[in-house]
Parts: C-alpha cells; sequence; structure tokens
C-alpha cells in the first residue's frame, strides 16, 4: 500500500523541480507571462498579486499543460500563454479557498485573508480569474475561454456542493466523489485538454489524456483529503485539519461511519459533529484500525492506475516519462 | 439643481421598463439566455442561481448593450448574447459585493451571504464569472471575452483600492473618481462599447458610445454614494449607510472634509472614524449646510452633461432618445 512518504514539502517541490527539466524553458516562459498578466499600475493590487505568486508551489496544472503538449510531439507558442492561464485561475481558487477555511497559513507565509482581511481575498481572487480569462483570449480563438470557463464551472459546483453538505454525516461515496471531481479534477482534466488539443492532435488522444488530468486530480483530492487528517502541518507548509473544522466530510471518514465498529462511529460521529480541537489525533487511530485510511488509499491508487492506462495513447517520450512519474509522485507527497 | 426624487424604487423599475419599450424583444432574448446559461444540475446551485436573479433590477447594462447597438442601426443575434453576459458580470459583483458590505438585503430580499454564508456567496459569485466568460466565448471571436476581462480587472482594481483607503479620512478627489472609474464606469463603458462595435460602427462613435457609458457609470455612483447617506432604506429595498459603517469616503464627504467650516469638520472626523449607528443622521446637515451635497450633485450632473455630449456622434432614434432619458434618469432616481 503507497502512504505519503516522509519527504518535506521543500524537498518534494525539488524533485518535482528536477521532473520538469524537460520543459523548464515553457515553465519559465509560462512564469514570464504569469507576471506580465498581472502586472498593477496600484502599488497596493502589485503587492497583492506578487504575494499569491509565492503561493505557485508545485504549478501542477501549468506542467500539465506542457507535458501533454510535449508527449502529443508539439508545443506551440500557445502552451506557456495556456500554461500561466490555469495557474491563474488555480491561484484564484486557492486566494479564494483560504476565505472559505479561514486558513491563516499556505506555503509558509500569511493568507491574503490573514494578512489583508477576507475582503480584499475576495476581490483578489475576482482580478486574478478576470486576468486568467482576459490573458486566454490573447489566444486566436474562444476555445481556450470557452473550455477554461467550463473548467470553472464545475469548480464552483464543486465547492458549492460540499458547501451544501457541511456537517452532513451521511454524505456518500458517490457525492464525495462528485464533489472533488469538480472542484480538484475539473482544472486538472482540462489543462491536459488544452495541452493536446492546442498540439494539434487528433479527438481520441485528447480525450485521453483528458482522462489522464482527470484521474490524477481525483488521486490528488483523495491524497490531499488524508493528508488534511494525517498529515504534518510544518512539512505542508499550510493549516491542516480544516476539513474536520468545517465539518467536510472526506473519503477516509465517509469510510470508517460505513464500515466501521459500531463503537468506533459512535466516537467519530460525535467527534466530527463537535469539531473538537483534538478531532485529528483522536480520529487518526479509528480510521487505521477500520482500514478506512488504507481504503482512501487505495482508491488513490486506483486512479493513479486508470491515469498511467490513459497515457497509452502516446507513444514514449520524456514527456511521457515525467506524466508517469507525476502519476506516482501525487499518491507519494506529503504536500 | 437636480436632487433624487421621492419616487418609491417600484414606480423607479416601471418608468424604466417603459423607458426600454423600443428594446422589450432582445432584453426577453437576453434573459432567457441568461437563464438557460445558468442552469445547473445540482438543485442547490439551481436555487442559489434563481435567488440572485431576482437581485437584476434595472437591467441598466444590458439595456445600454441593446441601445447602443440601437443608435448605431444594427441589432445583431450577438447583442442580447453580450447583454447577459454584462448582467452576469454586474450580478457575480452585487453577490460578492454584499459579502464585503455584509448587506443582508438586496431588492427587499435576503442577500445570499445573509440566507447561506459568505463562503456560499464567494463561490456563486465566481460561478456568475465563470459562467459570464463561458458564455461570452459562445461568440465568434475572443475580444467579448478580451473587453470584458479587462473591465473586470478593472473593476476588480477600484474595489481593492477603496479597500486599501477604508479609514483613510484624507482621500482626495483624484483617488475617488480612480475608484469609482473602476469599481462602476469601467462596466457600463464596456458594455456601450460592446454594443457600438458589434453593430459594425466605426471605431470614432464606438469611442464617443463607449465615453457616454463612462460617463453614465460615474455619475450613477456619485448619486449611489449620495444616497447612502441620504436614501430611505424602504424605497431603496436595500441595506444603507454601509459606505459610513465600513469607513469609505465617498464624494459629498471628502468635500466636506475639504471645504467644510472647521467646526464641521472636527464633527464629521469624528463621526466617520468612530462609525457610529447614528453617524448619517448627524452627517445629514453638515452636508447640507457646507454645500458638499450640493456639490456631489453637481458633479453627478457634470457626467450626465458630458454623456449627452458624447451621444451627439449618433443620429436621432427611438433608441438615441432612451440613452438620454437614462441620462438623466440616473441622477433623479431614489434607488
Amino acid at each position: 500500500m503507497t502512504r505519503p512518504s516522509g519527504l518535506q514539502a521543500e524537498e518534494s517541490r525539488r524533485t518535482l523541480g528536477r521532473l520538469f527539466a524537460p520543459i523548464q524553458a515553457e515553465m519559465a516562459d509560462a512564469e514570464r507571462i504569469f507576471q506580465d498578466e498581472l502586472g498593477s499600475r496600484f502599488p497596493f493590487v502589485q503587492a497583492l498579486v506578487e504575494h499569491c505568486g509565492d503561493y505557485q508551489g508545485k504549478r501542477l496544472r501549468p506542467a500539465l499543460v506542457l507535458l501533454t503538449a510535449g508527449a502529443c510531439g508539439r508545443t506551440t507558442p500557445a502552451h506557456p500563454v495556456l500554461a500561466a492561464v490555469v495557474e491563474m485561475v488555480h491561484t484564484a481558487t486557492l486566494v479564494h479557498d483560504d476565505v472559505l477555511d479561514e486558513s491563516m497559513v499556505r506555503r509558509h507565509a500569511a493568507t491574503v485573508n490573514a494578512e489583508w482581511g477576507n475582503e480584499t481575498a475576495v476581490m483578489l481572487g475576482d482580478h486574478l480569474f478576470a486576468h486568467a480569462y482576459h490573458l486566454a483570449a490573447s489566444l486566436d480563438s474562444t476555445l481556450a475561454c470557452r473550455w477554461v470557463g467550463q473548467a470553472a464551472i464545475e469548480v464552483c459546483e464543486g465547492e458549492m456542493q460540499q458547501l451544501h453538505h457541511r456537517g452532513n454525516l451521511d454524505l456518500d461515496e458517490p457525492s464525495y466523489f462528485e464533489i472533488i471531481a469538480g472542484k480538484t479534477a475539473a482544472l486538472t482534466s482540462v489543462s491536459c485538454r488544452l495541452g493536446a488539443h492546442y498540439a494539434g492532435t487528433e479527438e481520441a488522444v485528447v480525450d485521453s489524456l483528458e482522462a489522464y488530468g482527470r484521474h490524477i486530480g481525483m488521486a490528488f483530492q483523495i491524497a490531499d483529503d488524508v493528508l488534511d487528517i494525517w498529515g504534518d502541518e510544518r512539512a505542508t507548509g499550510k493549516s491542516l485539519g480544516t476539513d474536520l473544522e468545517k465539518q467536510k466530510l472526506t473519503l477516509p471518514l465517509i469510510r470508517l461511519l460505513e464500515i466501521g465498529a459500531p463503537d468506533a462511529v459512535e466516537v467519530a460521529r460525535r467527534l466530527l459533529s463537535e469539531a473538537r480541537a483534538d478531532s485529528r489525533r483522536r480520529l487518526q487511530p479509528l480510521l487505521e484500525e477500520s482500514g478506512a485510511l488504507d481504503y482512501a488509499w487505495a482508491k488513490a491508487r486506483w486512479h493513479i492506475d486508470a491515469a498511467l492506462g490513459a497515457l497509452e495513447v502516446v507513444g514514449p517520450s520524456a514527456y511521457k516519462d515525467v506524466l508517469v512519474a507525476m502519476a506516482e509522485y501525487v499518491v507519494r507527497r506529503s504536500s
């Protein structure tokens, strides 16, 4: 059973940095485009934009755009633009997520809401979204705007469904998967779809690479949800236990409530409905003993295997090697 | 001196309804496109969307798209789509504004944040933005996405500048005008630009109609800011006095602090820094006696005259008549 390794977040980012060597130049282009697009004549706005530029930790989504392009044999000038667009949308969602979660720390720095208040964080997120579409509209067709818009709609629907089910201890697995398919997998799958489509690939290959992105996103979110209960705050560099505080039921908890021994379920239901400060620590042994933790990792693993299967449509290349390694990374990361 | 009339909000909307008779069919098309675009398979999301659909009070922005098109002599199938797009962006900003202002009531109904919490309101706003760009991208070029994106960027910059200056009793007029040019006039001006451009009009006319939209927006925001201190909550159907509570300096207050008698200025500064519940009532006579209120209405009037001047580039038509009447309406409305 694959489990999160003891890697520190820094090491984990260095590992990805090495992995991304084949797309280093295009990643640098995307970063430049990102900064240029967001530049503001207002010093206050510029400072905000620079602050959340540091949120770009792993840059998974822009890497997916560029790697799928490479795996399809052709990277065009549109690709670094698209990479910057998806990273901008992702950054916007992080800024708004921190407001939703009342998180105080991200990437070892204060969140925008912690430093400048919720209102500024809401507006900064809107600003990043607006720039993302403005930048996407610099390309020669409306396709990127349309697809990115559709992905963002699904992200929001997933988030709203999650909010709707807050405190619902009877949330079932299908509803959980529907939520994370929206809030996380919509953006990773559209990143791969854009990368493949703009490389001029045939439709069947585009669809298969989109499926790779969707499965990677599902596995990533399951791992993230496990780490919210299981991770080390110092290593991940962000507030943990927020799902419990916000009474968001995630896969290991749903499984525990479904298959745990009656006394374990009773304790878990009480801890979840009270959202106590020590809930994390007290739920950990219950999740381990019931097999719910292993179950969640197995589901993540299943999505990784499906992602690897979807990659079979492209021939061998340095880019494909990285897509394979990224899939493995998702269920090994500690942050 | 034009002052807000005693019209109730309902009457005021009926007046506009009559005004919009020449574009009635296109407004209905825009409304249908708006509803179709936002339809969700999730009942909770659908309920949220329907709730904020009721926010569409005056529908000034979609009317600007359709009236400028008509004034330029040609309304195309793209126009109702563009009208729905600008209304969606506007609705998104209203939903987020209510979070920022902690407003509880809008259009005589509970705000999304009051009814479902800030988090749902933040996500619903993002959802509306995403749909706006998704819809704009259904047109045959990236132009609408690009222009609407640019306008949304300016809206956010204006809002962030306003937040940055909160509690700053030394805010000056140029900074105030820069803020409202972003947060309000950017969207009214792009509405007119889109209407004129998609009618196939020559560039000089497009620019002039954009200027009309900008001046209308400036006058509208000045009037709104005056009404926040001066208006009747029952008539406007929304929470008033929020600028004072949030320590946002607006034109009449800036003017009072600049030219008021020393004792009036001292009282005003104390009321503004304490943000007391009775600040509105106590500031009203100071604003009236100092001439600050007349000054603010005169500035609004100046923008209306500039808007009317900008209309001279188009020949007489029923549409132009409505654009003229709308300009007058802005400084006569009570909501």
